[in-house]
């Protein structure tokens, strides 16, 4: 048994908001670092306070309301050329940040400091040097990121082990190497990072002396293996994101990383209680940045763990050892049967078990449900990814739906007239319902014909459902099925719903696009309120 | 320099469309072999006929129009347990498919012997024995996929290579090391490929005995670096999906591979010019199997060469190896820093030339092209796969483009009224335009709104070009844009068209689903009706 700590060290809310497309508010960095402070990370890097002056207020506001346990780090380069450090008004910003710890990163690629900085590769030293003895002359404990590090290591080792040599002179706690193009392959990571830990005589064992940390970028897809390496080369830090989130192609995902090292390698990382927290943050966090989650990201997407075909399912429901790398509640994940075609009776009843609908193998429904799920996939339904009209099917079925309204009809209209050629678009829809006792008839406009019926579907059930009003579409999918037919081809459309804490999915298909997207929509809505007003056991976070 | 050759099997068509979410047509299938055929991978693996009736027809229409280089692989389990492999139906319809390649897969872990097959040890590797000699006899060549490959080896090392001995002795051709369940470390490879090697005595030197080969999944986030690692310890066939498509968590990314392997490891796997594919085929491909392109993927995402921030694009403008691992363009993918980017233009002009348009460098019209593709792609159109389109917009900037006639407008109803709990569905379209002089008001039924609207449309226009009779619709796809929008979303429409002989794809963007669909056919009709009357060389297949 190992159990060797490793200190793990979040950037999210630095690196990983270089993602294009994320541009996190204060609040949002807020939320987020709490939720990372509760798992239990010991490291969040908030910002660089002397680039980003919204990250000055976000500093400030940590002082208000401390973290529970964890260490919130300020980042920072090292002093400009020629300057001294006492005057660097980077260096002073980070000061200003008042943190206990705090991370610069200097040059170790001799190409960067000639072509980039343009400077002497002395200078860069004695910048490197001078920043450091300044941060812990002001009573910080400084963590060393080495830019570039094993590309400069590779064209010039002598210059860049003397940048290191110099930031541990000057008393720098970590020394990590950050493979900052993300160009490195793991048989070379390992290599350098034993070949430093000779030449610079390290003893990684001795709790007084230097560590060594491990940062890496995802460009060659080799991200989170690059980290493992390090980290059985010695390495006890690891800089990571939630979700890999970062420029380019991301930064090594702390939610691949982390199960990885604490499950398989059986390092210490997290209490397991706190590992349990990793799917919800990690979908939570994607929810705060508003990208959608990646369903197939390891170990915490909603498909890491799902099971298609039936001689898996089975083998699974034996032993799930045989299909499974690890034990998917260990990180809060939960297996999946997946609906499909190829399912058999063994999958129906995982489902029922999963929804809490109770269902016997031997009860002749099951085997209806089945039938009449083979039926509908053939016409072109997809409950793979339509749980939620899954479970009303089988509540159909079992004579348990509960229906909200009755639909007699809809019509839809939608218009474009081209003046002086200059398109002007026009949808209405209208539509009649029977609730209850009471007949409605609704009418509504929208962008297009879909979100003008969405909108007097809406508009009709809203007076008997208020809680609809929270509700809202979250992704809208259509694919052709018999794409050769050309526009003739049927439609199946699924719609994703939220009401702010859960999510799930629904499915309509017809050849007339404006019909699916109707039957996609209204089991949404039917779905969401017979969870709010049941809040039954059937009901579970599909999300 | 190393230059050793790296066999590629690509199994996007069999493992990559067991990825949730995919569904693949005949002709999905067909368009995604000739693509990888094109680039150069020298094995495809099309499907597994005993399992499933639709890749039989597949290896029927390869048969009719055989691929230009590539081996088209069919896949299949060992024969069953107690049953003669001349009699297992399975074999039987491998045999039928009618490939000189197969790919056999057996147990290798005694776990999954026992519980999953119920069968005996020795039994199992009998039936893999059996069914290897049995193909092999019937004059095919056998790779054998050693399922659970780790798994196995480090549960009991003894019967695992048991098991591939007996795949020696009966003939096959290449060991595929299987890690199934996407479990293993790349340490752990290395360290168990190379141990295989020695205990089996294999001399990989020898070009006429056994070679390895490598099938690794994403379940632990280390599926491309698991395979790097065999390789470097041997193997030389490497087993992947384009973009990395496959169950739960995915297959290893040939798209993240390729690159490695042959631009970093000096590994030989396709000519140069065949690798500037890698990009586009990577986006076609997501585009064939409907899903939107990973921005962030390694080496062929829209995001892996772009550069935020001032001191990068210097830096970069100065000396592209400060920031970029590689060049983009080995892969035919782009640096992206500012929007009067160099590359942009040469797009354009290469382009152009593919179209027959002369267009000068100099031509002030060449950057007006860009300005507009640039702002058009900005509101969500996409030309990569529309290709027809983007001539048409080229056309237009030069004043060289025909219109057929102007829109004045047009209306859409759908109409749904249920009665007895049946729906009856109804669709009609009214279509204002002007040909020549002549102004032409009509209407159609259809299917739905888009096929009225298709119908209308044509029956207005084919008394001017009859030829459109001969035209139809061979894929309609819709994607949803902002999706967090739900159904106020942008929609953009691809249409693929065809006149018999050729095919050519357009585009349309709107809120409105039927204002995008009305872009794109109309634009299909314009660029087929100019086609075949002009028949100029700026019209070539686009299939």
């Amino acid at each position: 048994m190992n159990r060797k700590k490793i200190w793990l060290y979040d950037t999210t809310l630095r690196d990983g908001s270089q993602r294009e497309g994320i541009s996190l508010s204060l609040n949002d960095k807020l939320q987020i670092v709490r939720k990372l402070d509760e798992m239990g990370i010991p490291f969040i890097e908030g910002g660089w306070p002397g680039a980003n002056p919204k990250d000055v207020q976000f500093f400030w506001r940590l002082k208000e309301e401390p973290l529970k346990q964890a260490q919130i780090v300020a980042f920072c380069s090292t002093r400009r050329p020629h300057q001294r450090a006492q005057d660097d008004p980077m260096l002073k910003a980070i000061l200003a940040a008042n943190t206990h710890w705090v991370t610069i990163f200097g040059k170790s690629w001799d190409l960067h400091v000639t072509e980039g900085l343009k400077t002497s590769l002395d200078e860069n030293i004695a910048m490197i040097e001078d920043s450091i003895s300044f941060l812990k002359s002001q009573g910080r404990q400084v963590i060393y990121d080495a830019e570039h590090w094993f590309d400069g290591y590779k064209n010039n080792p002598d210059y860049a082990l003397a940048t290191l040599q110099g930031a541990i002179a000057s008393g720098a706690q970590w020394l990590v190497f950050c493979d900052t193009n993300g160009g490195t392959l793991p048989h070379e990571i390992s290599q350098i990072v034993a070949e430093v830990v000779e030449k610079l005589d390290l003893d990684l064992n001795d709790p007084q002396g230097v560590q060594l940390g491990i940062h890496t970028h995802n460009d060659s897809g080799t991200a989170v293996a690059n980290a493992i390496a390090s980290v059985l080369e010695g390495a006890t830090m690891v800089q990571g994101t939630i979700n890999g989130y970062g420029e380019r192609c991301g930064n090594a995902n702390l939610c691949t990383l982390i199960p990885n090292l604490q499950l398989k390698l059986d390092y210490h990382c997290l209490e397991p209680a706190q590992l349990t927290q990793l799917t919800p943050n990690s979908r939570l966090i994607s929810e705060i940045v508003n990208l959608a989650p990646d369903d197939h990201a390891p170990f915490v997407g909603r498909s890491a763990f799902a099971h298609k075909g039936g001689i898996h399912v089975s083998a699974v429901a034996r032993n799930p050892l045989t299909y499974e790398h690890i034990v998917p509640e260990a990180i809060g994940n939960e297996r999946r049967i997946v609906i499909s075609d190829q399912s058999g009776l063994s999958n129906v009843l995982s489902k029922a078990q999963n929804f809490g609908i109770p269902l016997d193998k031997s009860d002749p429904k099951c085997r209806e449900i089945l039938q009449q799920l083979k039926t509908l996939e053939h016409e072109g339904y997809q409950f793979e990814a339509a749980e939620a009209s899954f479970e009303l099917l089988m509540l159909e079925a079992l004579g348990k739906r509960h229906q909200l309204f009755t639909i007699k009809g809809f019509q839809v209209h939608s218009d474009i007239t081209v003046a002086e050629q200059i398109p002007y678009t026009h949808a209405l829809a209208t539509i009649k319902l029977v609730v209850g006792e009471q007949e409605l008839l609704e009418v509504a406009e929208g962008n297009g014909p879909v979100s003008a019926l969405d909108c007097a579907l809406r508009k009709a059930l809203v007076k008997f459902y208020p809680q609809i009003a929270n509700f809202h579409l979250t992704d809208y999918k259509v694919r052709i099925l018999n794409s050769t037919a050309g526009t003739n081809a049927k439609t199946r459309v699924l719609v994703e719903s939220t009401n702010g804490q859960q999510r799930w999915t629904t499915v309509g298909v017809s050849t007339n696009i404006i019909d699916a997207s109707y039957q996609a929509v209204a089991e949404g809505l039917e779905y969401g309120i017979n969870h709010l007003r049941q809040n039954s056991p059937m009901v579970v976070e599909r999300s």
